[in-house]
C-alpha cells in the first residue's frame, strides 16, 4: 500500500494491504461537516468499537457524554477555544476519564479506594480514555463520518464539569466532533515525521533519529504551503512548547485535577 | 453484527457493519503466541497505523522501541511483573512518552521550551502514546497477529528508561506483546459494561448509569467462571484500587517521572 500522503514520501509504501489499513493510514481530521445526522445506530457502533478497546486490569475507567443539543454545543465551543466546528458538529463525544464509578463502588461497599489518589491511576483514567476514544474514531471513519479531536476541552475543566454535570473524581479528557466531512473543507492528509524518526530498534538512538527532522521539516513545509500555512514543524513544535503562555490556560490542570477530585498525588 | 460476545448480553447487536468494526469488536487480548516472527513489514504497517492517529498540535511526542532481542526481552519481563509473555512474544514493542525530541528541539535552538514541565504536557505526551498504540494494536489485528498491552513497564521506569538507553524528557508508557496468537490459549472475549453504563446523552447521570452494574458483575462471573477465573467485576475493581499497596510500586511514578525529566507541575 501506498504512503505516500502519510510521509509526505513519494517513495513511502509497506508491502501488507488490507482494508483497516487503508482506512487507518488515509486518517485526517476533519473540522468542516456536512448536514446529515450521527444515526442513534452509528453512536452505538462507536461506543462498541471504544469499549473494545483493551483496559487496564478491565477498569474502564472511563465514560463518554454525547451532546446533540445545539445550546449545549455552542457553550461547550465557548469553553474550548471558540472552534466552530464544535458548535457545527452534529454530534460533540465528550470524552471522560472517570474514576468516579469505581469510587461510587467504593463508597458503596464501604472500603477505601486509596490508590485511585495517585497520578498513576489518573494516567490510567486518561490512557485507557485515549484508547477507547481511538477506536471510535477509526470506527467512525469505517462508516464515513469524520472526527477531531479537542484538546482545548481541557481550558476549563470545571466549567465543563458543571455543564455536562459529571460526578466527583471525573474530568473531560478531550472532546471530539463527530459529523459527514464536508468535502469543501481545504485540508489533506498531514504528513508525519519519517519512521525512522519515531522507530527505534533494541534501544533509543536521539542521534540517528534525529537526523530526519530536517528532511520533515521540509515535506511539512511544503504540505503546509498548498493550504496558505506558513511554517516547518519545528518552528511551531517551539512555539507551541515556549512557555505555560502557550498553554491556553491549562498550565493549572493539576490544581484543577485536585478539586476535581483526581488528586494525582 | 452481534455484540453477543463484547456484553456478553445474547441480545446486544447493532444494525451498521463492516470489516473494521469486525476487527474491532472482535477484540481480546492475547498472552500466548505462536512460534512465527513478526516481519520487517508487519512492523512497518504497524508503525503507520501508530503514525496515522491524531496528536495534539501534530506535536508526535512519542516514539517506539522495537526489542526482539531474547535476553533484553527477558530483562523487561523481570522489570515489568516477571509477565512470561513479554519474553515468549517475538516482538516486544515499547511504547515512549517522548518529550525529549522536542526539548532537544528546543536546545538545539537555543530557546525556552517551558511549557513542556507542566502535567499538562505529560499528558498530551502520555495522550497522544495511546492514540497511536491503538491504532498498533488494531493494525496487528487486522494482520493476524495478537497483543496485549504491559502497564507494569511502569512498575520500574528508571530500570527500563536505563535498559532502552531512553534520553531525558522520555518514559516507557506501557509495553506491547506482539505474536501471532496460540490458539491454546484458554482466552475469550471479556464482556464489557453495558453501553448504558458508560454513554450518557447530554449530561452524566451516576445513578441511571451505575443501575447495570449489577447484571454486569452476573453477566462478568459468568464469563470468568468459563475459565476457572473467581470474582465479579466490582470485587475486582475494588481490590485493584484499595490503596497504594495495590499499585505494584507505582504510587512513586509522580516523583519518578520528575527524575526522568517530565516534573509534570
Amino acid at each position: 500500500m501506498p504512503l505516500t500522503a502519510r510521509y509526505g514520501d513519494p517513495d513511502a509504501a509497506v508491502s501488507v494491504a488490507n482494508d483497516v489499513l487503508a482506512v487507518q493510514f488515509a486518517h485526517r481530521s476533519v473540522r468542516r461537516f456536512g448536514p446529515r445526522d450521527v444515526t442513534a445506530d452509528e453512536l452505538t457502533a462507536l461506543v462498541a468499537a471504544a469499549q473494545s478497546a483493551p483496559t487496564s486490569s478491565n477498569l474502564q475507567p472511563w465514560s463518554v457524554v454525547a451532546v446533540r443539543d445545539p445550546e449545549r454545543k455552542k457553550r461547550l465551543s465557548a469553553l474550548a477555544g471558540n472552534q466552530a466546528f464544535i458548535a457545527q458538529a452534529p454530534l460533540f463525544l465528550v470524552w471522560i476519564a472517570d474514576l468516579g464509578r469505581a469510587r461510587r463502588l467504593a463508597d458503596r461497599a464501604g472500603v477505601a479506594a486509596d490508590a485511585a489518589d495517585y497520578l498513576e491511576t489518573t494516567l490510567i483514567g486518561f490512557i485507557d480514555t485515549a484508547l477507547a476514544a481511538q477506536n471510535a474514531v477509526v470506527a467512525a471513519r469505517s462508516l464515513g463520518l469524520g472526527t477531531v479531536f479537542v484538546g482545548a476541552i481541557r481550558n476549563h475543566p470545571e466549567e465543563v464539569a458543571a455543564e455536562l454535570g459529571l460526578p466527583p473524581h471525573a474530568v473531560a479528557a478531550f472532546g471530539l466532533a463527530v459529523g459527514e466531512p464536508d468535502p469543501s473543507e481545504p485540508a489533506g492528509i498531514k504528513p508525519r515525521l519519517p519512521q525512522a524518526a519515531v522507530l527505534h530498534q533494541e534501544t533509543y538512538d536521539a542521534v540517528a533519529a534525529d537526523k530526519h527532522i530536517e528532511l520533515y521539516d521540509e515535506r511539512l513545509t511544503t504540505y503546509n504551503s498548498t493550504y496558505g500555512l506558513p511554517g516547518a514543524w519545528s518552528d511551531r513544535v517551539l512555539a507551541r512548547l515556549r512557555g505555560p503562555e502557550s498553554l491556553a490556560g491549562r498550565h493549572v490542570l493539576r490544581a484543577v485535577l485536585e478539586r476535581l477530585g483526581l488528586p494525582s498525588r
